[in-house]
């Protein structure tokens, strides 16, 4: 990168960094149950979801935050991998894999940009703020709604059962009553059609 | 979808139809070189890109407009089917299938958000503003980045010509002197390590 200016060159190296979340494998299945999804696949549904869903959110919400907060959200699973989250035990040091990964991989970016996209997974882990919260609700429910079209997918496969799901999907009623109505009359479709056992 | 207010049922079941972007593949790599990117990485990768690099627009842009732009500029690839850019018999009836294509697939949205976004997306198609511009730049430099890090991945398959490859890559340098930089640079050491012939 000697013929760019440094922080082009900073810029361009974090982009060709971050195409490995396109071979970071998920537990879910894309929506013709082909294969697994991938994290950038994800979070390019996910801001999608964003700009379509926006206007469900109780509390007002800066949408480009949104979306540059879902683009990135699990970029730290390039160091730190996807851990499954109904396996408990692939929660185990988790935190502090991703911690590692967000100092190696905000710090290949210019200062300013690098400290403004990791305060933005900051927020995002803590939830502490309405866009946090609507991050976190989409993150749910896409791979909700692809388990239920893929006819239980992940579900199936590790036979989990419903009353697990209905409280990982429980904050997307709290934090947006139209959405949790999505997200109750899916779930109550799955357990009557048997991809989802009570 | 009967179990929700018609509104967003049309938005569920337009997020679970542009699913099929994930099976939409391109010509180029990924980084990696171990298989073709599909419209959905793609698509990704450029809403990253348009953040990061829109200082490099010497016109000021909306950013949330172009990352919209990027998410959905090729969605109506998933009915006509991504068009090889260096073979000219790709091109043929393209324009009328995708005039098709997002005729079905903008008309699945509540009107009002089908509307917004199929203008966004004749808006790209024209290169009419700003916006549409700077989408343009991304969607050239993205595949360029991509095809130098695998050592010339699609160029070096269909043995295209650098002189071709500056061709198509010229908007880029008009439209942002800087990023013209970035191509300027990788076409000079793709020719030297012989990725690309002259």
């Amino acid at each position: 990168m000697e013929h760019l200016p440094e922080r082009l060159a900073q810029q361009i190296e974090f982009l060709l960094e971050i195409d490995k979340l396109k071979n970071i494998y998920r537990q879910n299945l894309v929506a013709d149950g082909s294969r697994r999804e991938n994290d950038a696949e994800h979070s390019w549904h996910l801001a999608v979801m964003a700009v379509l869903l926006a206007e469900y959110m109780p509390e007002p919400v800066d949408l480009l935050k949104v979306v540059k907060m879902v683009l990135l959200h699990d970029l730290v699973e390039i160091d730190a991998g996807d851990a499954f989250c109904y396996d408990p035990a692939a929660g185990e040091g988790k935190e502090e894999r991703e911690r590692a990964a967000a100092e190696r991989l905000y710090n290949l970016l210019p200062r300013d940009q690098g400290q403004e996209l990791r305060a933005l997974w900051e927020e995002f882990e803590a939830r502490s703020t309405p866009e946090a919260r609507f991050a976190a609700c989409l993150d749910r429910l896409q791979p909700f709604l692809l388990n239920y079209v893929t006819e239980g997918g992940t579900w199936r496969m590790h036979n989990v059962p419903a009353e697990q799901v209905r409280r990982r999907l429980a904050p997307v009623g709290e934090i947006s009553p139209a959405l949790g109505q999505v997200v109750e009359g899916f779930l109550q479709k799955a357990i009557e059609a048997g991809f989802l056992r009570e």
